[in-house]
């Protein structure tokens, strides 16, 4: 289950602390001119962010390709990359060996598979989504020769400075917008554009809401003021409204796709909390080493990400069986 | 893409005015003594709901079970079933044949498709849903039998008896409660529980946002305020609070499972709305038929089918590949 | 696990003395009017066969068709249909309720299932077959239009007119043809085309080998003797010889897909025979009732059948993600 | 499509002479305590294999394991693992670069993709097979703790010394069978057990032919000599023989699994070969370098690999809905 995609497919792997982190891309056409420095740059926009929001982990993020190209070229086979993990300072987690930070996932994994790596959050860790930066940017590579882009912002964030100062954290909520999609993607009923978008985005750590067009703002307007009116704008039948966020019956309708995702404030507090340990004792927890104040910054490269990748994927799937066939 | 589920998986079909809706579900465990009293009531819930806001169809929603049986007793074989669509007055919809409705799938299915069955909104009407509770309701039952329990109810709905005067429409939010789920369902990266549920819910026509415990509220909150803290009860490890809705990390922790699910308004409204023909002329269209005011109140056994389908799925895939295997 | 194909899916249901049998086709490209009387021929291809041969069951299988389609074109969505079990005379099986018919399916489903559909062999029955003709039809349809066509024929069979005589049956091997199928179908490694085909064709009751272009011929070979020569023909490269069978590195070649398909003999045997009951106590079974004494002339449309879907969805995947995305 | 299995699933990369092959093997158990002196024993196996008929590239095949273990023991996450392609002579290559070696994948992966990694077989070499040696090892030990045994031995083989000589090569088959398997893996219709087999085993280079207990030779038997008498062996129901090789209705029965696979001759010849180059003119083609003169040998860790991957995976299948859910 650590694959995303039905024909563009991304599988995952990597523990925080583990060897490397990486990823192999199945289903990328073949003959593509992989653009390397923007893969650069986009996982730049990932490891720097706001200085002030942000860890400080040295992620040097050299980027080993191991399959899948000629001479920087795509074969049309499995692309496999990965990227080692250095610079990890595994002591800093050993004083937490044994406590559950609150909020994060040493429970759930422990309680699930009997064991946990308990080296800088190990799978759980937000390192993990590295991968997706990389696959979103060659989606994105893709869809850019259809005039197809993702754009993304900051639409809320809390207080950073200030809740750094009191070693608190903040969250905030990311709208990303997809210009130039072609009418059509998506499928009726298990297989909706939204649908697809928002498991995608739930896969981001800390993400906890999702929302199309207007979300959950619609659930208090009429029908006569949440409907998007038809129009002839110079031969093509458009919308004068995007309420809708793009989608309608879960396939887009040619209107930019308009989604927002909730991210709640990052667990790492460096103030201290209350906990228990694994015998199930109550004690107080402090944690130590690198950790955000907050995930926005870095989130931005990651949300844009998946929705290339859902993108890219839903027209790939539209291509297999459409009426053209 | 008309399949939902890994092991326990719901296939669809049905058009609102064709031959018949059903489905088949395949995974569900052999030697079960199907409750179909309990199946009734659930559809009954789906198609009386409240006299002011839900449409006069008269749905006798007699099942016909196909296959996967003997004496009422499943097989481990494909449970195939289905509802003949009677009362079906295609002709209320003939003047609507060639008019695209605002905020419909009229347009998007005829651009994906290059056809569309416009009798009574075709794969797009909320009459295909019937299937779900089908389904839902057999998860039920199974997940009675482990002590889980799935309840819904109405967090917000706008003002339907005014609406309906006025020829207008509501929205909403659904409230579920997933009640009893075990610790350690979900898959680490892109099989998150959350993200699981989130891809389910949008399935339903009309919803336009999910969120999982606090939601979008957690991205306004600090940290402390959000976090979660471990307290040992009784010798259980559990949370004082529930901010993270029952999931951290993507994986249940033990506690409710609490999401909420945004609804928009029904766009077909009894007042005349401008809007274009195939031709892409503007023209003035008026919805005749039954229809509902507000979607909310049929919902309710529409998102616990989902959240019962998506709970019994994950504990079959936990099984298949547990710690304890 | 009843899902065949990957874009153009099958799913099946159907025990062969239950309601009815049928299937949900999902991902057949809109706009195709279907040609149901090529789809009446097909079914009355795997119903008569050879009088001496096969069984007596009258089946009128009426296909009744219940979604996916208006007017008789599809509409892009699932493609529900059905035909009623009738003229069963389950009486027939109800002697060998408790017995273990040998070299059926009994004793496994029992196994796995805890209990067993007895009546007309259930879900294992050669009736549960019926639904791939019908999507096997469908495909071909589409495969015409692109100037493809499967022919299969009796390769070997044993003398059924003999064995009939003495109580007895026989087997066969089946050879098909795919003629006119692009280069470049298929995927490298678990997907190759070859893989494809051989699960789909141990999917059909009673098959026991599969072996493409010279199969197991090859392996006694040298490679000077099996290899294909490349040549130009006219312009177009091509091969000399077809030892391959369409097939190099899983991919299809441009030359004639041919493979063959062993088929063992029916189970069925209308002499007595040696076995035990559920409770583990010898008896003797003489089974009665309609039963062909081989499998061979009705399997031809199958084979067929499965060959046309597997290559439909071949090239409906290689449309996905073509080097020409 | 480079993903196999359906719980315990193993995608793979890698071409010949790229910068390394490898895997993510998904789904695995957490709490193994993995048995690498194992796993190094089965690399061995296929690389060394018998002198005199393998090919001398030193393939140190030194593992790097990426993830998915702390201090070896399986975390539940996924396990990526890769080897460095080293002692890679590309230049042998670089004179076939625009001809087509007959019976290999040069012509088709270049018509597929539009251009192929011409450097030691790229994808299609058998060198991609290894990391199915590395999971096979894997589920291998797994299933060694529920006491079921994979072992394979060479069938048949054509005059390999002879052939050698020759500068030719031969096929053979490999005979594998499953032991200690439990009653009741594989689904009724289109995941039988036998078809899930035959689909992995051709996913293997050069693999034409796949049968089952007797396999072809059933298609030349009666019903009364090919059917499998049950008998009752100590209070344990059994068969008498094994005609059908462990599997009735695509289920096992508890007998051994039993299955051949044909490999034809490797069409790399070091004697001379008519072929044509990628402008379609006749040349010969005269292949150098390190190649086997038989693929026996090293195939049957291969074989047993793959059944020791999808038996694993067909228990976790069962675990996942099993009656006793």
């Amino acid at each position: 289950m650590n694959t995303l995609g039905h024909i563009f497919r991304l599988t995952t792997f990597g523990e925080s602390h583990g060897a490397a982190i990486g990823g192999i891309i199945d289903g990328c056409p073949s003959q593509l001119k992989i653009d390397f420095d923007f893969i650069g740059t986009e996982l730049n926009r990932r490891k720097t962010a706001q200085a002030a929001t942000t860890s400080q982990r040295r992620e040097s993020d050299q980027i080993e390709w191991l399959s899948g190209m000629l001479e920087g070229v795509t074969l049309g086979t499995p692309i496999a990359f990965m990227v080692r993990n250095e610079d990890c300072k595994s002591e800093d987690y050993k004083a937490l060996k044994d406590m559950y930070r609150p909020s994060h996932a040493d429970f759930t994994y422990e309680q699930k598979y009997g064991l946990r790596d308990w080296r800088g959050g190990g799978r759980a860790s937000a390192r993990t989504t590295l991968p997706i930066v990389v696959a979103g940017a060659i989606a994105k590579q893709i869809l850019k020769e259809k005039n197809i882009k993702v754009i993304s912002e900051i639409a809320y964030m809390g207080d950073a400075e200030q809740a750094q100062k009191e070693g608190d954290t903040v969250g905030g909520v990311v709208e990303c917008r997809i210009i130039g999609v072609p009418v059509g993607l998506g499928e009726p009923m298990f297989g909706k554009f939204s649908a697809e978008l928002a498991k995608a985005m739930f896969s981001l750590p800390a993400v906890k809401g999702f929302e199309i067009g207007d979300g959950f703002a619609l659930a208090r307007m009429k029908g006569s003021e949440a409907n998007d009116t038809f129009i002839n704008n110079d031969g093509q039948i458009t919308t004068l409204t995007n309420h809708s966020g793009g989608i309608q019956g879960g396939i887009t309708n040619g209107n930019d796709i308009v989604f927002r995702v909730a991210f709640k404030p990052i667990p790492s507090l460096s103030m201290p909390q209350q906990t228990v340990n694994r015998a199930g004792e109550p004690c107080q927890i402090t944690i130590e080493g690198r950790h955000d104040v907050c995930a926005l910054p870095r989130a931005l490269v990651l949300v844009e990400a998946l929705a290339a990748i859902v993108t890219l994927d839903e027209m790939m799937l539209a291509n297999a069986n459409a009426q053209k066939f």
